[in-house]
């Protein structure tokens, strides 16, 4: 496994593999590894002649009041965590590196973020499409890996993907539960013991959203209130939002049909936690996608 | 010559390419093309194995008020001059094909845009970096050529290229001018015969500028008078503009050093003409780039 830390020696190296016909499978992250992570380096690493994992904490897509400066890091921990998944090579240049002088251009992200988690981020994901586009430049996969939990940032590259004519496969990689369903989340360790056994309502809410619409259900209010009544009734834990959209396109609607998501947040005493469930609704047979 | 419209079928015909270690040349234009364009598609044509030429009249980059349906085509005419040059590929999509959705993304130039040209044309350099980053991801040229008479652009596309980290080089091509001096332009023949005698002035004055520098002139705000006043002395046309800046960047200088730009617009009765110089002043030696 190597270690890259400059643009021009990745591009060399990137040219090397490109002229030998490899496929390239990427995973661009902030690093500070979990479970997901692992996840999508296991399956690009089955799905590519060469893996890279990208580890750059990427100052454009945090706020003002945000947390850049105290966003976790810890290298040598990601670097074997990666060996041990079999990437070939990480690639984790400085801030200088990434952004050596104030640029002349970025990227604006004008659809799809002024809903669910978007909307109490202004500016996030053009932070994340401008530093995707160099990413994906520089790397050039033939697939790149994103988790489907952070539904919306699947979205957005899906769009930034399409409208800008990167020739990427997109590959959003399913959401991993613990065995009683709750999302894996870095964040569950600050569930207190008691939030830990009722956060499993979210998964329920959203598996109960399904099982509704599998019955014929196609009223997105019926099932939003359906969802939050749940939720009310098992949780104290407090709904931030419980949402329903086209997907990708994030576009209300009024009845369920084709590919749409369910989305939620949920703020327990300590830790804010998110979930989703993708469906398609085809004419009267509905099935997750 | 293959003329090709689908974005699919192109970036099929690059990965070939690409995969027997090609160089592409790539020229981008609105088509039309002129004597420019072609100087361009000849030394494109010299420096690399294949040559792609684009030609699609972008609305993005057309303000509310500009002329993007009456903005001139000729394709028939244009493939008979692509093929006289030995383009391999015209790149030839339609608006639907580039543009067909509304999109989610896009470039913006948050710089080198508040000058010269610009500040007239609100958008216009958005709207031409956004179809370049398609046109580059598409097209993945080894080298993309522009005419340095468009010199904000080319400063553009420089930025473009730097921050986005496209490994394209970038190739400014000088200026073509006629045996008196003046930049070739397809407006020139709008110019009327008196005019035309006249429009010798713009490069004169940029040609006295020169010299004043490689005299040891180093106040811009000296050399805008000697440009304004020349041009005012043998002409009736009208100055648009008399600018001088660093370039690439295009910022204000307090004095000339470094690569410079003096770039000026003049106003005929029927139409406005642009010409520049770039030079380059190192201590006290001067010499155009």
């Amino acid at each position: 496994m190597r270690v890259i830390t400059t643009i021009k020696e990745m591009q060399a190296e990137i040219k090397k593999l490109k002229s030998q016909s490899k496929s390239i499978g990427f995973v661009p992250t902030m690093g500070f590894l979990h479970e997901g992570h692992l996840t999508l380096l296991n399956k690009a690493r089955i799905e590519n002649d060469s893996v890279v994992l990208s580890i750059f904490v990427n100052p454009l897509q945090f706020g003002p009041t945000e947390d850049f400066s105290t966003y976790p890091r810890d290298f040598a921990r990601d670097q074997s965590l990666a060996e041990c998944e079999g990437v070939d090579i990480i690639f984790y240049p400085s801030v200088e590196e990434m952004y050596p002088h104030s640029s002349s251009v970025r990227v604006i992200v004008q659809d799809r973020t002024d809903v669910m988690c978007g909307k109490s981020r202004p500016g996030h994901f053009d932070g994340v499409a401008t530093v995707l586009t160099k990413l994906f430049t520089i790397v050039m996969p033939t697939r790149a890996y994103f988790g489907i939990k952070d539904a919306q940032q699947v979205a957005v590259v899906e769009g930034l993907i399409s409208d800008f004519n990167f020739p990427i496969e997109l590959i959003a990689v399913d959401i991993v539960r613990e065995v009683d369903g709750l999302a894996k989340s870095s964040r569950n360790v600050n569930l207190l013991p008691e939030e830990r056994s009722e956060a499993v309502v979210l998964y329920k809410s959203l598996t109960a959203a399904k099982n509704a619409i599998e019955g014929g259900e196609r009223n997105p209010q019926t099932i939003k209130n359906l969802v939050s009544g749940i939720i009310h009734s098992e949780t104290q834990g407090q709904i931030d939002y419980v949402e329903i959209y086209s997907y990708p396109q994030l576009k209300e609607i009024e009845n369920l049909e084709g590919t749409c998501i369910i989305a939620l947040a949920v703020k327990f005493s300590k830790v804010r936690l998110i979930d989703n469930i993708i469906i398609t609704v085809r004419q009267e047979i509905g099935g997750e996608k």
